[in-house]
């Protein structure tokens, strides 16, 4: 794309670029000077140090090496000294201490913590600081001390509607320690699939997941692989609701007769365990056993949100058996099953986590409520003496710009009472519309603003500085092994049947994908509906728009006339490709878009006067090209509407 | 960047796409419809099987899934039948049949062949057939018969100038299959490095390998990945020169007085094994011995290259030796040599391979000479009855053209007698500027078009048509997991800071990398100097020039205008940034070569003829402009020099 932003703004570009850290640290002091990072550098642990403290100075020495494309040498002076004052206790509990400080000078670097996790926390934030200067890469000169604002600062992934394989999960481990999140929750059974290999009941997995699946040694992998990263992975097994794929081998589980099939449409179903009988507790006390030993952290999901009541109205014997209890109410049935599941839990020595619908009296107040509906779900949880984590307001389907997310605070609206109740926030990535390779673009970058949310004091609110800030972070995310930038380019590629696809670059550029409410798929069989589309290789937010908020008018016109040209370029190479038809529309209006900013940019430019309403037309115009097409809105209409709005004034 | 050739030339796309096949089969009937490519799509094996083949078949559908974006549903009808006639033969020999059938049509496709390594070269063939059409995903109808013009097609790769994990190896591995190259060299010691684990001899990684070697559960994992793919691994142990590794552990086998130490410079050096002492033939046998059990392959390539004599020279006891053995000059020496080494291998089960330089008498007639300097030297190769592999013509660090390797043919000037003997040809990667993070760029493409030239029929030749089918053969090529088009993206935005880089992609796909022979340094340690400047993140060949050879003048405006501004897009990025400080000279280069280019279109576009002399100073100027700069030639000028040309007529 032909952008001039710079050329027109070298002032901004003379200015010391604000440092690119993110989670923001709770309190930075820059100094002067910078400490130089060559071949040589390297770092040195003072003190005790273990085999899990020299892995984690590899993987940062490694990833150093990565990210400046320096050849590190083994043996030189150290850089950066490491003091980690207790090492030793390889616990990782909710609460524990993450603080560390850093100081950097033109001599050296040091890095302190209490604890291993806060090392790991101080590896992240230096590695943050590399950047090309005036002698090479360096780290400025600076003082951070840090400390997370939540102990709770989480990434659930559904794994369920569409299969992530281990190293997609590893890699975003990765990327969520990267900016500091420590709590990996991984939605790991629901209608669509059952995906944790269980030896006691294989026909879950062999039955309920179409051969995808983790195996214990797998899942072992995992944890170890989060824990030596400052993560806790909580399991989620849901129930008594989105259990269809458990029934596909264990029918006799359910309210209703089976036979039970795998789930392929998205929704909220009917299949239900069956709550009044023991054989239902028996086997849950089975398998929730064994998986209590496979995922040690204490914290175990049940689920239990969008129970579906049908299946429990028709059944005569839980009818009865409800009667029998005094259960008035499918509400109280659930809260029923909560309890004995929760007894279960108790008994394998793991505290209960459930999405809002668990909430009500009679449970532990250990208990933790995960409101995906928001305050008032969560006064009402602390009231009752629950815990509550937040995640209205972070799902992440619903592919909102960065700043929405970032804008919301996990205590905002929460009275002083339910304040001390509150652990802190999950952001939650569900994947009707997500697969394996889309994933990364779908929680990345925008993770790393709501990571900031979660880990900086409440009062980092910049939204300008987050989004110039996320630019780097992005990038420097790369080096992770995330691929949420470089995964839609070979996309883009397959949908241009190998030709140079610069056309349709320049339109996935100028667009957003909608998330799951613009994306609705009623198809009998929507989970194998490939995610092959347009819509699927476009990011959720356009990083190209956004640097046009400030572009001058010769650099806006090169911009709105490639954007002009884009129909007939596009056209060519969409002849005879079934992919594409959809996307022609789509460049017809981007087409649209571009000459309607040319037009507004002769008017703007000759300072000729545009007649009397033609603005106005233009802005009703712009209106009806935002329209959706092929699930994919035009950002570049706000780019437009920016411009045509300065010949109204 | 702004390019439109595709508005301009619409009849170009409305033609049917010839055949994205590379290598070219020997004989290609195209039918008429396709084979729909859906969810359904499924291989059958008909007859006899194995683990092998099921795991081929398993690589085969995972790649089919990757390249379309479909999820593979199990269950559904084949669409794929293949045959594998002996298919119980598990050896990997050289000269095997690697023929096969591929039979498409509009009901199913069928696959067969006499050997398992025909039917992967097959599953290649049709996953390149593979393309987006009128009704989604298809294979068009047509039949192939297709087998090998040479039955040596090999890829050297010097893992020892840089270091190239596993991973980097077996990515490579998968893409030389994807083209159907059956040899694997594996350039394993060289003065800077010796990169096997010995347990015989340990000091030969333990000081010889700055700690980057291969354990030899490492090695056996490569020979059987490469194995599964239909690739032999031939490995090099070079000697008696550039030895300088293996004498930093064991001084002894030297032909002066240590110690030594890593070699850390590029060139030919003075060490070198001591051909006079038998203490040299037992360490040898012990560990060829030892690293015969490690590669099963019957080839075995002892290097043999740029022996420097100036250690023998000076050697009393080696001189005496000579005088004993009636050796009357180095060359002599070098042949005695040879001949015991050769004796060594042939104990151990294997068929020596060696560089031009060990050609000479008295060496056993199954030898086999690797010609890197090329014609004659083959021909005198094949007096002796010895065989031969060409790789003159394929030295992939000079960086060239792909058409430059595409026309050397291996028969060229090969007189009658000498043709029988040669087995084929091998592409070198010779490591001195190249890093794990570069690798691929430097290798692939280009390696297509000389795997066409190794595999297909002699009368294959058409360069146009290379390259017209190595634009999407190169993309295609992703799938396969190599990182020939992705991995310059984050090396440029590295150089950028983290800050929008799309004036660094607009020259660096203006640019071509210099090879080898410009980038010579003296650097004391030049290999510990990184490779993440511009010139690391160029393309050896620019795809953007060529394919501006037939665009059209709106096209070129938009273009050149874009290279006008770069220099002014630069600068600001180029701000206390050192690492571009090199390359601010070339983006004042760019944008005085776009803004000639402007001034030639105003020209042509106006029909004002330009004032007398004025193309011919273009000219000079232009020529000027192509001189290279931070080790980078501004592909850009010859674009403008063909416009430019337009006004001279």
């Amino acid at each position: 794309m032909g952008r001039l932003a710079w050329l027109l703004l070298p002032i901004a570009f003379a200015q010391a670029a604000p440092l690119a850290l993110m989670p923001m640290p709770a309190k930075v002091v820059e100094g002067s000077g910078f400490l130089r990072i060559d071949a040589g550098f390297r770092v040195q642990i003072e003190g005790r140090t273990d085999s899990r403290l020299r892995a984690a100075v590899d993987r940062f020495t490694a990833r150093v090496a990565r990210q400046t494309g320096i050849l590190l040498v083994p043996g030189n002076h150290a850089a950066l000294q490491v003091v980690c004052r207790k090492c030793e206790d390889e616990t990782l509990a909710l609460g524990e201490d993450e603080s560390y400080q850093l100081d950097v000078s033109s001599d050296g670097a040091s890095l302190q913590a209490n604890t291993f996790t806060g090392i790991l926390r101080g590896f992240e934030t230096f590695s943050q600081l590399i950047a090309p200067g005036p002698a090479g890469f360096q780290a400025p000169a600076v003082r951070i001390e840090d400390q997370p604002r939540f102990p709770w600062r989480g990434l659930m992934l559904d794994v369920c509607r569409h299969w992530m394989p281990v190293a997609v999960v590893e890699r975003n481990i990765d990327a969520m320690a990267a900016v500091k999140l420590n709590v990996f929750h991984w939605h790991l059974s629901d209608d669509q699939g059952f995906r944790v290999e269980s030896r006691k009941f294989p026909k879950l997995q062999q039955l309920g997941s179409d051969g995808n699946f983790y195996t214990q040694a797998e899942v072992r992998e995992v944890v170890a692989y989060a824990r030596d990263r400052g993560i806790r992975v909580v399991p989620e097994f849901d129930m008594p609701g989105h259990t269809t794929a458990w029934l596909v081998g264990y029918p006799g589980l359910g309210s209703a007769p089976g036979p039970y099939a795998i789930e392929r449409k998205w929704g909220i179903f009917e299949p239900a365990l069956d709550p009044s009988r023991e054989s239902t507790y028996s086997f849950l006390d089975g398998l929730l056993g064994e998986m209590a030993s496979l995922f040690p952290d204490p914290y175990f999901h049940m689920g239990g949100d969008e129970v579906e009541e049908v299946q429990w109205k028709r059944s005569g014997t839980i009818q009865a058996f409800a009667r029998e209890h005094h259960l008035s109410n499918s509400g109280e049935i659930q809260a029923y099953f909560n309890r004995r599941v929760q007894k279960i839990l108790q008994k394998h020595g793991k505290m209960m986590v459930g999405w809002d619908e668990v909430s009500g009296p009679g449970l532990a107040t250990d208990t933790v409520i995960q409101s995906w509906r928001g305050g008032a779900s969560m006064a009402e949880a602390a009231a009752q003496g629950y815990r509550s984590i937040l995640s209205f307001g972070y799902y992440l389907d619903a592919l909102q710009p960065a700043a929405v997310h970032y804008r919301v605070d996990p205590l905002a609206g929460v009275d002083a009472r339910t304040v001390p109740h509150i652990l802190g926030a999950e952001a939650c990535m569900w994947s009707e519309y997500v697969s394996a390779e889309t994933v990364d673009s779908r929680i990345w970058p925008r993770m790393a603003a709501i990571a900031e949310r979660f880990w900086s004091p409440r009062e980092v609110t910049d939204t300008d500085s987050m989004y110039e800030r996320l630019v780097p972070i992005s990038r420097w995310l790369e080096w992770t092994g995330i691929q949420h930038r470089s995964a839609a380019g070979p996309m883009l590629d397959r949908l241009a049947g190998g030709r140079p696809a610069g056309a349709l670059r320049v339109l996935a550029a100028a667009s957003e994908a909608l998330g799951i409410a613009g994306r609705r798929n009623l198809n009998e069989n929507a989970s194998r509906v490939p995610l092959n589309r347009f819509v699927d290789a476009v990011p959720p937010e356009s990083e190209t728009v956004r640097d046009l908020e400030h572009a001058g008018n010769p650099e806006l016109r090169a911009v709105f006339t490639e954007w002009a040209e884009n129909e007939a370029r596009m056209k060519p190479m969409a002849e005879g490709n079934a992919l594409l038809k959809e996307v022609l529309p789509l460049a017809r209006n981007l087409s649209a878009v571009g000459r309607i900013g040319l037009k507004t940019l002769d008017y703007l430019d000759s300072g000729q006067p545009a007649p009397e309403g033609w603005a106005a037309t233009q802005i009703v115009a712009l209106q009806k090209l935002e329209e959706p097409l092929a699930q994919v809105r035009l950002a570049a209409v706000q780019v437009v509407r920016r411009v045509v709005s300065k010949i109204q004034k």
